[in-house]
């Protein structure tokens, strides 16, 4: 055993049930840290900057968060905010740092969003992508020194994700080569945008374009919202936020109208279309230049999501070690939770899904920058390709990890839904993104229609893209049966099955309803089942090959091999029984071996169960990242229950004054 | 048309898109409505209660809750619960009135909780069942004179579900004929009670009861926590609120502990066991006595899992026929959302699931009253088959109502996530109750339990209780070989073949097991998946059957008839396809059939899709219990999410005093 084991990371007082676990644990979590850090030296780099980061006593709060007003909770995020910039200023600051100082670490302060993210992940982003090389000089500059505050509204009251439809206008006014930026009605206004709401005095604005009262689409403007100084809206510019959410309270999202509000024609991004001196418009070259960003947003949401969802599984299965409950066998101690069949049937397939999340994400993140080295030369190709594996990917990552963060929440019992679990939070969060950047449905028929077309240009003789060759494989079988067994292989080529025999129902029923006379688009939304289903069975294929293939790569000691090839097995026999009907639909799989597969992964639960706390162990998220009353290292559960409840300013005074108040007056006391 | 439909309630400016819908509804909503109240009287003497309460001025808030902070929405929320102990008192006051106005009405004026709800729900009953005649008289009257304000203690720190492990202590002190409560552990703390943080004065404590150092298990015991006067903290009561949650944050949930704290004898409620002056204790005749109540709460909450999906999916069906997003055809206007098959997937089915429940939960309601009736006579012979079917109830249902609401809620796209919609609070308060009153899957297992005894029994020529005939109706069809069609027969007829198939899998796996010298606790936790797999199948059996039947006794209007049974035709096939790897394996539906149960669900959403409005406003919640921006009668979205906004305390300075104090100093101006 490594010093790293047993010497719990400096912590004293640990519980009994967690030492066991640890001591029973087959392998060094480290060895997981390692795999998942992809390298040692970064593990290092990690804890040092999570030690120097969180330790800061400035960051300490006076009152939990959860116990302030709306408002208040504004005004300690922008403190806290304002803290982690001094804090980047302080540092010697490589990107690298910087997104990990705004992203894992930022939200481990402001738990509940930061209301400055924008700023630099999204308007520094969109200048850099959309500004011409003087506009970015300029803007940029003025932006990294913290000069201006920005935002990046795109959003409208009435339109989100189909964003041809945003309302906003930008005329272009020839004489005094200004745009006037207009909100012509109620749905028009911006609605949404982080830090838009009190905090930011710069937004990149998107909004339809008109010159010469031509209509062309829709371009992004630099638009001044408050005076530099005194933080005052300026003049035509309606502001203000949007109100309370399910979460994300600290955002300040806000909502955003213009009435006939100008701006130099310097302002509009014009590194793709331009609009000259004149009100002569140029357009881009390529509309499809813009994609990058957005794929980008995608692959780093799905690295989001498997980190959401490794802090709650974390917290639960630790938590699940400490909490004894019930009785398995009379006059025996309570068991620990963790020893239930149907607890861990809760929480070991959503560790699996963090390891598969990240498999995946990784795999995409390398395809997103070959693609885009490609677009720098280019070659837009692979483009479509790249969109709609990163569609499916971001709509079915995201609502698997806000569904298993609500499972193994509940799997908490009634202290899982105590704000201080952190929980509700990490759910809040979570389900956010299952909206946001691409809503899942929309998401999943984009996916849908390149899934189609590809098909239908196969079935004519045309080539299949790398990611979806195996439609072809699984046709080429035809009419041989092969005989399903357990073997990874197999339960591969299952999914594959059925992914393709998804499709085919898919393209045979949307076809069906063309021949009928029913018009394609009609028949596209009379097929949105089968559309969306298909597209969540190439996903699924994907996922589950994706993760198979990544543990196969790794050469860790062979204790922790074996623990990744449970987890791996675990996560595609969980899926097959969750999709059992489209296996025995599609596949070769036959109803009579389903009892062999049900019977194999509660083996494979019972496998994993004493390695349970080292996997999650080996996650590595420190106790300030999760932030949990029944997730700490430590596993002291009750005691920081009872702690963090000893916070609540209710419990400050022996009688609220609504008693004398309020209730008094209503008893009828006979003393 | 009725003047009712047309008159649109005497609201004025509706979104045309309503009006349109309402329109082209086949049917006049209030046919639903006095299906749902069961009497047009009912309907008539609802709305006129409601107009009573709900249109009082003095539950205005000054500024909603959501802004405030924790301690200040308590107080908010005691202020409110007092006027309506107030507005109880100036009415005439039957119980009837009673559970409406701490039901539907109280929870649509304190949103988020009642702090004084288990004075009444709790706190009352318990002393009415559990208490002498004499107890009774006296702190049933006190508490009905509103003298003292009572919560129910019995959940702790460490147990919850499992009420035979709870830690509390109570001695008997025969000399001074007093109870000595006291807290051994930190896990003994009693943690959850409503009401008990800083509200009541009085508590029914659950604790082990010890006489002559023997214990005799957990009993009631009646304790002041407060000084009726100063309400202070009696003597060695350790008492506070648990801190904020996922919801219900207004409840005043609280912690409790004991330091030796004395109670005269009297104070224990003694009508089934009793502890005499010299500690002799007399065991209650029987122990399935303290059930009845634990039933009733179980049949309540099914309810109440009916009525939160009900709001949810009113919200979100009259929000998705205002909202108009996307392009079915170039150059068309955008679809209202209620259009696309997608959407109609997510609300329908949930819709469908109101009525159900509702039948469901009428159902058990006269099966408990029966049973109740039969234990007054002494008869105790239906219980264990009550109790089976209330566990499985209400897990199912508080289970598929809380995901029903969140699949609405996104339904609703970024709006869903507003506060102002209503539709987080809606989740808030149902997925706690998938946690409360008996977890969920703890639940299920007991009524597996239950089965598995019937089934074995069955086996060996035992009689089955009526809820489970249809096991010996399966079973004795034996290999003859079934045609599925679709008519509703052979669709129920399938819902029986799975639960059998699932039930007898399930005691085959035990069983097996158990032979091959597994002990029978430990093959027991080792079938948890089958057995919480086949307790849900009966559930939904169940279900299914129970709504179907509930709509052939109806005789509504043609056109009525004909939505209820699109809707419970619906409600069937949806759950054909979401379990289609069981109809697959254990019903007589082949594979090749699930293409036709596919067309007909999508052939359904069609046919319910003009009516959807219809449907919901037949629900006749109206826009105060309803309290969603998004789902209001008049269906002004846009303007009241303005209008909710405006409301925000942030939005009413132009600069918000963190500017000067953090973002300024770190802003390096130019000018």
């Amino acid at each position: 055993m490594s010093n790293n084991k047993t010497e719990y990371r400096g912590k004293k007082t640990i519980n009994p049930d967690l030492i066991r676990e640890r001591e029973n644990c087959t392998f060094d979590p480290i060895q997981i840290t390692y795999i998942l850090d992809e390298d040692p030296k970064k593990t290092e780099e990690r804890r040092k900057m999570e030690d120097w980061f969180l330790k800061d006593p400035r960051f300490q709060e006076v009152i939990p968060s959860e116990y302030l007003s709306h408002k208040e909770k504004y005004e300690e995020a922008v403190r806290k905010a304002c803290l982690i910039f001094k804090k980047l200023e302080e540092m010697d600051a490589a990107f690298d740092s910087y997104s990990q100082v705004l992203g894992q670490l930022g939200s481990a302060v402001l738990k509940d969003g930061n209301p400055f993210t924008l700023h630099y992940v999204m308007f520094i982003p969109t200048i850099l992508g959309q500004g011409t090389l003087q506009q970015q000089a300029h803007w940029v500059g003025r932006a990294w020194n913290k000069e201006i505050i920005g935002t990046y509204a795109q959003t409208e009251l009435g339109h989100g994700t189909f964003i041809r439809g945003l309302e906003t206008t930008a005329h272009y006014d020839e004489k005094k080569k200004e745009f006037v930026l207009n909100s012509p009605t109620l749905t028009s206004y911006k609605w949404w945008p982080g830090g838009l709401g009190q905090t930011a005095n710069y937004a990149v604005v998107v909004a339809q374009l008109y010159t010469k009262n031509e209509c062309h689409g829709i371009h992004p403007f630099i638009v001044q919202l408050r005076h530099e100084k005194t933080h005052k809206p300026m003049p035509g510019i309606k502001i203000g936020e949007i109100g309370t959410k399910l979460g994300m309270n600290s955002t300040n999202n806000g909502y955003l109208g213009f009435d006939h509000v100008r701006i130099p024609r310097e302002n509009m991004l014009m590194k793709n279309s331009k609009v000259l001196e004149d009100g002569t418009y140029v357009k881009a070259p390529s509309s499809k230049l813009t994609y990058g960003t957005m794929m980008f947003v995608r692959v780093v949401l799905v690295k989001d999501a498997a980190s959401m969802l490794g802090k709650a599984v974390t917290i639960a299965t630790r938590y699940s070690a400490v909490r004894r409950q019930s009785e398995l066998k009379p006059g025996e101690p309570e068991p620990q939770i963790l020893d239930y069949r149907a607890q861990q049937f809760k929480l070991f397939p959503n560790i699996a899904t963090v390891f598969c999340f990240r498999a995946a994400a990784s795999w995409l993140w390398q395809m997103y920058n070959n693609v885009t080295a490609e677009l720098e030369g280019g070659d837009l190709d692979r483009l479509p390709e790249l969109h709609s594996i990163a569609c499916c990917m971001k709509a079915v990552c995201t609502s698997d990890a806000a569904k298993g963060i609500e499972t193994v929440r509940m799997a908490c019992g009634g202290h899982g839904y105590m704000t201080c679990s952190n929980l509700p939070l990490l759910y809040g969060l979570c389900t956010a993104m299952c909206t946001y950047e691409g809503e899942n449905t929309v998401l999943l028929l984009q996916t849908a229609r390149y899934l189609v077309k590809q098909f239908q240009g196969a079935r004519s003789g045309g080539k299949l893209t790398p990611t979806l060759e195996y439609i072809r494989t699984v046709e080429n079988q035809g009419t041989t049966v092969r005989r399903w067994d357990q073997t990874m292989e197999s339960i591969l080529l299952g999914f594959k099955e059925v992914s393709v025999g998804k499709l085919k129902t898919a393209v045979e029923n949307l076809e069906k309803r063309q021949n009928d006379g029913i018009p394609q688009e009609d028949a596209w939304n009379m097929s949105h089942l089968e559309l969306t289903g298909c597209a969540e069975a190439h996903c699924r294929a994907f996922l589950v090959s994706k993760f198979y293939e990544s543990v196969e790569k790794l050469n860790p000691s062979s204790e922790v091999k074996s623990v990744l090839r449970q987890l791996s097995e675990l996560y595609a026999l969980y899926w097959i029984l969750e999709k059992l009907g489209d296996f025995l639909r599609f596949s070769s799989l036959e109803s009579s071996q389903v009892g062999t597969i049900q019977k194999r992964l509660e083996d494979l639960l019972a496998q994993i169960r004493p390695n349970a706390v080292g996997i999650v162990d080996g996650f590595d998220y420190c106790d300030e990242v999760l932030n949990s009353a029944l997730g700490s290292y430590d596993g002291r559960v009750y005691e920081r229950l009872f702690e963090e409840a000893s916070k609540s300013p209710l419990n400050k005074q022996q009688v609220n004054g609504s008693f004398s108040k309020y209730v008094k007056p209503l008893l009828k006391s006979k003393m």
